[in-house]
């Protein structure tokens, strides 16, 4: 059982957007026993179109196109379909009934008659109903293969997938269960990670894949396996993660399946009734927006300041200007002073503090671009870090912010 | 000139990550005139990889392969590209030097086997020397095709693609010119857009395509040209936008080129010596991340404090706690006041606020899920707009963002 995805648009091959839909259908089929074969970006073009759908037949059973459905001229996908398929554009009743629906309740404007016209689909699709947008999903079967068209924009493609593609793929086809267990690990290399867990990974049996994933400090071990028991396959990759966990206990973090270290230090804060609060310089706020993503963030999160100017950490922190003289504002000293004074003003139990240069030039500070101090109090007291996370700006930031995870993780994991 | 990129990798086709390696080496080849035919994502896997790198041949003069290089057992791409072209590999004895070099100042712990033999390459291959890595890119010449292979890490990917694959390119081909210049448009629809600016749409000319890019209430109106004179292109381009804009000048917020829109923001108040602060309840330090994400954010903005719990709002940032039980947490009042007492706080010439529930449940607010009040204080005072975002977390938050930068940036170019 397999499927391949095809992503249409301009926009995509000349770099304007990221193709983020992909990843998010190739998780949701993975999470029913549907492998994905390939992912195929192509033009807003015709023959590249019917050229990616002969292609995509070929190799795979299930092929999911998206984009291209807009009421704009730049969208030609459904005639292509309709060619593809031999059929004729149909006016669909209960789409356009969809479409008043929306303008009326939502938009509020003159509907256009390029938006009615939306309503047209190939006669031999079934509706998938969009009811969050005006271009409808599609549905078409040949010869036991199906083709799934749904528009690129994400939260309607996400809605479509959900509530029709994925139940509906479930009923029609038998698929094998396919179980994914990712070790997070911190602070150790790749090839030094490879070397102790080599003998463990040479003995994994032929239906367990290991995948290294590294990236900015954290190297990702991915355990993939597929089978059609799921009881086995579950008990089967439960014994290997038995098995490799006393070889990398200084360096696991927890599972990513179970969420990010973020989500973990959520769910482990709310468990114990226990507030956050983070002042953030370097990081610039990211720190705090990587909790705020995830709902239920307020039950645990009092907030954050962002101190970025100097004179802000002494006129808001109350940082003493005379410590920021002597220890400059990027150090040990300072990032301390941040993490108590940001826990007094928030009467949180833990805050977490970051001070550094992220480049591309120093600042107010006497460091070098990419040296960070992390600290973190909390009624035990307070302590940093120290990091040198390298000269790219982006990097830098988001080094220091899974540096900062990590430290937060195994603090209050250790109460 | 055509290329095509190839992802290996089946933590892209599992959705584990995104790919954002394409989008970037997309934009780096249309900036040369080369365009992308298309992208495909294949499996870790040697019959996917050698099919893909033919279809690919096929395609296109450029093959650009990323991923599969790295120091462990999951990586086969090297094995595979000897085959495709039935050579060796060999060691390449300025890579062993590089390794060790960057072992002996960056890892500063022992070099393992595996990682003095990512030296091996194609006996064929020249190398595309990776300062920040161990693993080589790769330069493969064949009939007047080139094939380069990079690793997969996303900044040893753009330092090798700007350092020395661009430069290459540019040598060895002779390419066209191609300008996208995409107008960023705010507050009306696609369809809507579309029916304003139709008959201008119809008489492009043919060598000028135009594309709609909707998302979270923004519409991106993208021109795209390609010819061999840069001068006569750039001239029919700025004619096509001087007609358009009087017809979108009430929606028209900048064009994306020129930067996104807090990039135009940066600008005008570094320019302009004003300084910004932010107060944020729902957006919860998303708007703040998005200027500090940029090099030179110090120069203007102050900093900002995240006021996540009701209790905060009234402890650090002064709110009456009369007002929030008067209107409410989430109210044009607060808002408001938040806005006003942000720019005290952090003595800043702006301050620009956000409070609203982001959901997905109400939290302390009397508000529906979605509603979102944005307020701007300056010397002249303080205004304030309120939004419905709708019921998904992530939109809510997003649209924030993007409605507050669009308040912002409105503001400061009228004085």
């Amino acid at each position: 059982m397999q499927a391949e995805i095809i992503t249409i648009g301009d926009e995509i091959l000349i770099g304007q957007i990221i193709d983020t839909n992909s990843a998010f259908i190739g998780k949701a089929l993975n999470s029913i026993g549907v492998s994905v074969y390939q992912i195929t970006s192509i033009q807003d073009d015709k023959q590249h179109i019917l050229k990616a759908l002969a292609e995509a037949e070929a190799n795979a059973d299930i092929i999911i196109v998206t984009g291209g459905l807009g009421p704009t001229k730049d969208d030609i996908t459904k005639h292509t379909i309709c060619e593809y398929f031999n059929d004729t554009l149909v006016r669909n009743a209960s789409v356009t009934e969809n479409i008043k629906r929306l303008w009326r309740d939502y938009v509020k404007k003159p509907i256009q008659q390029v938006n009615l016209d939306q309503a047209f689909i190939p006669s031999k699709a079934k509706v998938l109903m969009n009811l969050v947008g005006s271009a409808p999903g599609m549905w078409i079967e040949k010869n036991e293969k199906v083709f799934i068209s749904m528009p690129g924009v994400p939260f309607e493609m996400k809605a479509l997938m959900q509530e029709q593609v994925l139940p509906k793929l479930k009923i029609k086809y038998k698929r094998p269960f396919i179980i994914h267990k990712t070790l997070l690990t911190y602070g150790m290399g790749e090839s030094m990670l490879a070397a102790l867990i080599e003998d463990w990974e040479n003995n994994l049996p032929k239906h367990i894949k290991l995948a290294y994933l590294p990236n900015l400090g954290k190297v990702r071990l991915r355990l993939s396996g597929k089978g059609f028991d799921e009881h086995i396959l579950n008990t089967e990759i439960k014994k290997q993660i038995e098995t490799v966990l006393p070889l990398i206990k200084e360096v696991f973090a927890g599972f990513e399946e179970d969420g990010d270290l973020e989500v973990l230090i959520a769910k482990e804060l709310t468990k114990s009734n226990k507030t956050l609060s983070i002042a953030e310089s370097c990081t610039g706020g990211k720190l705090a927006e990587i909790f705020t993503q995830h709902a239920g963030a307020s039950t645990y999160f009092k907030g954050g300041i962002i101190t970025y100017a100097t004179q802000t950490k002494i006129d808001i922190l109350d940082i003493s200007e005379s410590l920021i003289n002597e220890y400059s504002v990027v150090s040990k000293q300072v990032a301390e002073a941040m993490a108590v004074q940001c826990r007094l003003l928030y009467k949180s139990d833990y805050a977490i503090s970051t001070t550094g240069t992220a480049g591309p030039t120093k600042g107010d500070a006497e460091a070098e671009v990419g040296t960070v101090y992390i600290a973190l109090a909390s009624k035990k007291g307070v302590f940093s870090q120290k990091f040198e996370l390298g000269n790219n700006r982006a990097r830098v930031i988001n080094k220091a912010v899974n540096k900062a995870l990590e430290q937060l993780k195994k603090e209050i994991f250790k109460n």
